[in-house]
This record gives structure tokens, C-alpha cells and sequence, in this order.
């Protein structure tokens, strides 16, 4: 076994999960993560927990789908399962990313709305959701095996200790802060000068670990939940939404809506999602990238988001999270990621005050203060 | 996928787990069993049946306890998922029969402890275990791979209907009988001639049913919990027991307890089973062979004892479903199979009346009723 899925069980276990002796884990295995799957048993057996196996393939699943009639109902024993446990921890990783392509859009949703209930038992427990670098997913970022491999480790082997105090410089920022501006200007792509209230917000430091109130491994963002955006955003980082291929989408906002778009590729995909409801065009996050082992963009939201030096802002759902006790925030069925570099020609500015140029940090070695 | 998969998967959801709609069914995979797990989803799914997935692989389990320092708990939320379970579908078939070879056998206990509870919620479902052909288990048969799933499905793939009610004939002879006489006489080899009391127990027509309190795919015997035993028997069929190879066993038998034994080989095998307690010196079962499908040995107890033209007696724990209500009959925490070729040279009596010679039945077609 590569020494690096023994150390990625370490981090998963011990540092994000942070399991104790005697928790209850239920640890769910995709098609190709076995070999995970067997590093973080080691690791349970070791720190003492109880063991729950699941098996996550998305082939299994297609089967199921495809032969139902779609009333779908749940197990009254796997919510119990769930409940009760202390931690899930889903091991992803298949062997065909596609593996689901044919299951139609309602019965998709059906088994969704039907498993709700489980989806929430699964998220009050100390829940992590990481990868394990398989063939299908090399294949997905365009990369080969053997570099994918070297890709996913540099992005989730970090000192996630020193990241997490690093990005709690920004979340301090962020947290005092009320207004934030985004400003990209480059000769070879619209421009970006973009304008949102934070005020009241809280933003969390995600790094990777149930103590931060993260649940990614990899993670590595600074996030919060912004209202009143206004002005004008270009994402040139390509995306795949909803299947379908996303490049170079130009957002225009006004009094926190978005008023107008457009994109070189997959229009319809961004219309189709502005049009879900009215949350959709509003943004319920804004997320600034910090993992710097992430590196480029391998179409997998998991990675991408937290690669350093780029801003995200999703429109639709903003998390509870960011928002004082008991307010709601923006609504929406849908949550999409959009993501823009940020690494030259850039700044990110609170209150007036640049505090990122050109993906360097005020409190980073080498930060150009000038206007 | 081989179509055979599909019918494997038919026989075991329709036929021997009598899934209806709204059941809540656990299906268990085994490492090497995802392509048939794909066609039970398929078929739950048409049924209309909740699936939960678990992972049951050798390797996650060996590594968990290698590292486990041995004080195992169990968890609460898994004993729900089986007490509310409906069915329990074991799906076997891994990818090395040998993976837990260097699990201590006092953490292997210490673990099977721990999970009796749970153990006993999966077998107060509708529980079936079947195995699907992997290329580990062709090794273990020494088999070639294609060679070895035309084996295991002309075993399972069986006209299940017609054998249960051939197997029900052999019962109603067996619950109306009081002594089972077996003999075998061959140049070659020692001479089997046994006696033993049935009388008040009731045979269970195995038929790979739940239907028929029959929990194995492929099964296909009659079993019965003899008493009384005088005699000796001869098991020329070689058999691995607890990971050593045992061959051509003599057991004798006087008041019902084992007074002398020898084996070809495994010898040692043979005391340590005998020496586990008292019960153990005491045959739990009678087990006559019906399934025609199974023409070879294969090291498979799941396969072996269900060879037609065979008898098999274990030492050891006798099953409820043998005896009267609230009787408890012998106990042991052993159940060891033995068994020994019956297609020639042999007859089995009932009270004196031969219901099968040289592997033929009294009620099949070239039965000879000659003394």
C-alpha cells in the first residue's frame, strides 16, 4: 500500500472526524475506494471505534433506480443507523463518474426527497466526505493515474494545523468586516468589480476538520454568506453544472439579484439554473480559496473551490453556519459554485482595504500593499 | 453480464428470500461480489424493496482487527439496521479465501462475542447466504474460473420447486421413522455401519427457501438431529476444518458419543473439535445430500454437504428446527460437517427399510428394493 493512503486515513480519522474511542463510524465505500476503505479500518481499530460498513456504488444504485417504480420508501433501520451513530465517513472514489448517466432526473429526485430524513441523521453526526484517487477520476481531471494520485495527496497530506491558523487571519478579517470588493482587470477578459455586504455574517474557516465545522478533506476556504451584491463578476475557471460544460460565464448583479448573464459556453445551464427559484439569483456564498496543494482545475467541486488563489460565489442556498442564531438566509433549492481566478490583476478588498493583490495576503510574505 | 447473474439474483430474491414490496432488505457484498450485488439491486429494486448496502470484505474486517486492541464493543445503531431488517442478503464471494489467515483466533473470538447480538437480529430475519463465483473461490476448488461458475450455477440455477417437493418425500419418511441405519461396504476402504435414534424429530426439507426454514443458495438436503448413536462411519470425502486439511476420518461411536477415532491426515484437527466441550462428542445433525447439480467436492461446506449421493453428521450443536418445541437437543459451540460418499456400494434404512441404495432413492426411477 502507498504509505500516502495510510497518512490520508490519519488525517481523515484523527484530524477532521476526530473519532474517540468507542464512537460509533459508519465508514461508506465507493466502488473504487477499497483501498482507503482498509487504511481507515486500521485506523479505527486502532483509536478503538465500532465498525459500520457500507458500500456506496453508484452502479448498485443505477441498478435500484432503474427497475423501480419510484415510490420510493426508506428503512426504518438505517435511519436508526444513522441516528445513532457518531460519525460517517464517505469514501469516495468510482470507477465510472458516468456510472449514474441514465437514471432519469424524477426518479433521481424521488429517491432523494425519500432518503431525506436519512441525508439529515447523516449530517447531525460528525459526517466527512473525502476521495480516494482512482482511475475514473484521473480520467475526469484529464490527468494520468500515477500524477492524479501525486495531485490528490499534495492537496489533502497538508499541515492542516498551520493552514487552519493561516486562514483564521481571514476569517478575522472577514468577521469585523461589513463590505467586501472584488476587483480583477485584465486586458484579455471582461472585467470584475464586484461589491457585497458581509455585515453580521460569520465566516468559517474550513479546514478539513469537525472542529472547524468543515466536512470536506480535501478543504481549505475561507467562507461566509453575502447580501446587496452589486456590480459585475467573470468566472473563467470552466465547471461542469448539472452535466453540462460551463465556461467563461459573466454574471451582472443589482440590488443582490443577478439582472443579466452570459457565458462563451452552457448558457442554458446557467439559465436553467437562475431560473429554480428565486433564491437562484441571489448568491448564498462567497468563498475564497487557500488550499495553495490544489493547483489546477480538475472538475471536481471538491478540489476545485478550495484551490488557492481563486474566489467562489455560489448562487442559491446560503449554510446556517454563516448566519446569526435563528436568521434565515438566502433560499433556494439549488447551490452552484462559480469560480474566477483571482492570481494576477486582482484584489479583494474589506471595508476599503485591500486585504488580497494578486492571491498574495495582507498577513502573507510578499503582499504589495500599493493602490 | 452473464445472464446467469440475473437468474442467481432472481432465485435468491423470488425464491429463497420471498421479498414482497415496502421490505426492508440488507443486501452484504463481498469484496469480489459486486456484479451480482448489481443484479439484486436490479431486482429489489423491481420488487419494490428498501435497500441498505454493507460491505462485508475480509480485508476491511482483517485490518480492523489486527489493529483493535481486542476489547470490541458493537454498535448500537447496526444492531437497529438488522432488528428492523426484513431480509438479509449475504452475498459471498471474495477475492482471497485466506485474508484473515494472521487474525489471532482469540481477537477473531473476542470479535464474534462482541457481534452476537447482532448476529442473532440477522438471523431472526428472512436471512439468505449464497456466494457469487470469484476467481478466489474457483482457486479454492481448484477449479478453472469459467469451469467453476458453470459449478456453482448448475448448483443454484436448479428447478427448486421440484426438488422441494422430491426433498418432501425423503421427510416424510424421515418424521415417520424412528431408526436411521447407514452402510457402506467397500474393498477399499473401512466399512461404515451406523445406527441412531430420530424418533420424535422432525426433518427440515432444505429447499434454499425460507419457505422451507432453509437459509443457503444453493442448498438441497434433508436434515434431521439424531440421537442414540452406535457404530462407525467412514468420511472419504476430505474437508478443511478450522484450516487444516482432514482426510478419510473413522469415527466411533458407542451410546451416542464418539469412543475412538483416525484420520488419513488432520488428525489433530479431529481431537480439537472432539475436545471443544462435551456435546461435541455427540452428532448435532444428519444431513442426506439431494442436490444433483453438485457432482464434485469443492472445499465448500455451502456446496459439499449439499452433494447429492452424500450423508453428512456434525459434530456438535443440533438446530432448534429438528426438535419439538422447547426441547433443546445437543448442545455444543461446535458444529463440525463430515462427510461420506453414498452413491455406491451403500443403502440407508428407516426401521429396517432401505429408502435408498447406491445413491438411488425408494421413490426414484431404478431404485432397487433387493435386500
Amino acid at each position: 500500500m502507498d504509505e500516502r493512503v495510510r497518512e490520508h486515513a490519519d488525517v481523515l480519522v484523527g484530524w477532521s472526524a476526530r473519532i474517540e474511542p468507542g464512537d460509533d463510524v459508519v465508514v461508506d465505500v465507493a466502488e473504487g475506494a477499497h483501498e482507503l476503505a482498509v487504511a481507515v479500518a486500521e485506523r479505527l481499530g486502532d483509536v478503538g471505534a465500532n465498525l459500520t460498513v457500507t458500500y456506496g456504488s453508484d452502479e448498485v444504485t443505477r441498478a435500484y433506480l432503474r427497475a423501480h417504480d419510484g415510490e420510493f420508501g426508506a428503512a426504518a433501520g438505517e435511519l436508526e443507523l444513522f441516528e445513532r451513530a457518531d460519525a460517517y465517513l464517505r469514501l469516495g472514489g468510482g470507477r465510472n463518474t458516468a456510472a449514474t448517466a441514465d437514471v432519469g432526473a424524477d426518479t433521481r429526485q424521488a429517491y432523494s426527497r425519500a432518503r431525506n430524513e436519512l441525508r439529515e441523521a447523516r449530517m447531525d453526526t460528525d459526517w466527512v466526505s473525502t476521495i480516494h484517487p482512482t482511475r475514473s477520476l484521473a480520467q475526469g481531471a484529464g490527468m494520468a493515474y500515477e500524477e492524479y494520485r501525486d495531485f490528490v495527496y499534495d492537496a489533502i497530506l497538508r499541515d492542516w494545523e498551520a493552514l487552519a491558523s493561516e486562514m483564521g487571519q481571514l476569517k478575522e478579517l472577514l468577521d469585523g468586516g461589513e463590505t467586501v470588493r472584488i476587483v480583477t482587470d485584465r486586458e484579455d477578459r471582461p472585467r470584475t468589480d464586484v461589491t457585497m455586504s458581509i455585515a453580521g455574517r460569520t465566516a468559517v474557516n474550513s479546514a478539513a476538520s469537525v472542529a472547524y465545522g468543515s466536512h470536506n478533506l480535501p478543504s481549505g476556504e475561507v467562507f461566509t454568506a453575502p447580501t446587496d451584491t452589486h456590480g459585475q463578476v467573470f468566472f473563467d475557471v470552466p465547471m461542469t453544472i448539472h452535466g453540462r460544460r460551463v465556461r467563461d460565464v459573466l454574471l451582472v448583479f443589482e440590488d443582490g439579484e443577478v439582472v443579466d448573464y452570459e457565458a462563451a459556453a452552457g448558457a442554458d445551464a446557467i439559465e436553467s439554473v437562475l431560473e429554480t427559484d428565486a433564491g437562484a439569483r441571489r448568491l448564498g456564498e462567497l468563498g475564497i480559496g487557500m488550499n495553495r496543494g490544489i493547483d489546477r482545475v480538475t472538475d471536481n467541486i471538491l478540489f476545485d473551490e478550495k484551490m488557492g488563489e481563486t474566489v467562489h460565489l455560489a448562487l442559491g442556498r446560503a449554510y446556517d453556519a454563516n448566519l446569526p442564531d435563528g436568521e434565515s438566509g438566502n433560499d433556494s433549492a439549488v447551490h452552484v459554485d462559480l469560480i474566477t481566478d483571482v492570481s494576477t490583476d486582482s484584489r479583494i478588498e474589506i471595508d476599503g482595504a485591500v486585504v488580497q493583490r494578486n492571491g498574495t495576503f495582507r498577513f502573507e510574505e510578499g503582499f504589495d500593499g500599493g493602490s
